[in-house]
């Protein structure tokens, strides 16, 4: 157990938490605009891996920042919580559109382009809910993301039950239902990870209150 | 990190984790009626997702409470990880409850009510487990639990090896194999969650002993 | 909250951490030549099933010391994560194993074999960067380590793309590409936990700076 720890160096906690979240809707906002092109090229691979990598450094310096602060503006673990499901979007993203280069799949899909939209909205709430936790008095904003992005979830859990169904039922080519199962899948954890944003964004609320 | 929190307001965790099994347990009896009855209609899905949600609301509750109190039964931290893997448990039979209708599958297939059963047997002993941490200082009670819900994990990753055998040996459908390949693996996981949550009630024993 | 817990009784976390990574080394090394071999036998799978029991009960006996042990050498987080990431490497190595049996998939494939390879360079590293935990001044073995650790990393995502796109390309029966798609996966799984060590390891390193 370690009890000697340093102090804050002016490391802004919540600069940085802005800063991902503004990835995470930068890489909705790209991946919507991609679906509805339906084409994944190199340019777009490497526009998609910029915003990763960017999103992966801002994750290490929270943590780095992290282990090296003792004073944190709220607990430990939901620092940590926050970072990692930041990440989770970004990478979930990026996985979708790097399967989507990977399996070969072109042209615009009108289930996939109706998931992104649902993202962007759900990823643009998770946003404002983390900028909320600036001023937790004002819990009126953070609690209406987060019932946004709880209803966006359900929608979206409705949504993979329909394009599933629909898909085993009418795709014969067994290689193409493997193909888009994953990505309807993934699509929808996306929704899953920002559901645990706004859990954690909402016990930060509890604890300060 | 927040020093200031609400007293305990009476909140009994012991009840909570004790309903929250029940819920478990519930779904398990549910699960295991439904694939012997071997349809899944609009009143089994309604009535699965009503527990799901009541499953939902009891991790919140206990969540919240954990975020409110400052004296709790056991470590934070357990009551965290009890609380996740509880609401996993139902998850997990809601999401094949959800795929047996999403994938149309009819029909009672025996080896999904040999799983069931098993998936019967380990959560009933993961509750009794749960409601034997009101009384850590008899943890013989707890112990047999354990033992039982590690015993029930083993026979489920033969029956999964077994039964994904036979499936990739005799089906020549492989829209049906992408279909039971997942319901299987999703049934065996419901024992490794359960075998998650003896790991955490042994912790909370070894730590109070 | 318990307040109360046994004073350390001469458990060494150190040596514990180092024979469980030797076991990973250990299964990662059996992995290579298998693969090599292309033949997963019932003797095979026998050792397989050692190495993961003995990393199980390594594991086990970490997180029972560290709930029985008031100091530790560093954080408890961190050495339930190490506990938890280094069992998940092995399990991961003896879930590709019992798979390829399971799935009756003979004769050495030339991409797992490629990853085989990978996988033993990372775990080799990453025990060397756990070993370095007992002397962290001395960071720069560690650093070493741990850089390449996360380039294995990505030469893995690189090669789970171009295997992936490969078998969706070449392959023509549905049921391989399903094994096939899910051991490669697995694979690559494997170097992400790999770099999830290095993270914790890198994690211990600054806070004891």
């Amino acid at each position: 157990m370690l009890l000697v720890r340093f102090f804050p160096r002016e490391f802004n906690f919540f600069d940085s938490f802005d800063a991902h979240a503004a990835l995470a809707v930068e890489a909705a906002v790209f991946f919507r605009q991609l679906v509805e092109k339906g084409e994944v090229d190199e340019v777009a691979l490497g526009k998609m891996q910029t915003i990763e990598h960017r999103a992966d450094e801002t994750t290490h310096i929270i943590i780095d920042q992290l282990n090296k602060t003792f004073i944190t503006p709220f607990d430990r673990e939901d620092i940590h919580a926050l970072a990692k499901q930041l990440d989770d979007v970004v990478d979930t993203v990026a996985t979708i559109v790097n399967r989507l280069k990977v399996y070969n799949l072109r042209g615009p899909n009108k289930n996939l382009i109706e998931f992104s939209k649902v993202i962007e909205e759900s990823v643009r709430a998770m946003a404002a809910a983390v900028q909320g936790l600036r001023n937790v008095k004002n819990s009126k904003v953070i609690a209406k993301c987060c019932v946004e992005i709880n209803t966006l979830e359900n929608v979206g859990d409705s949504m993979r039950d329909r394009v599933l169904a629909e898909l085993f039922e009418i795709e014969p080519d067994p290689i193409k239902v493997i193909k888009w199962k994953e990505i309807y899948e993934n699509a929808e954890t996306i929704l899953d990870i920002c559901e645990d944003v706004a859990n954690v964004v909402e016990s930060i609320v509890v604890k300060q209150a």
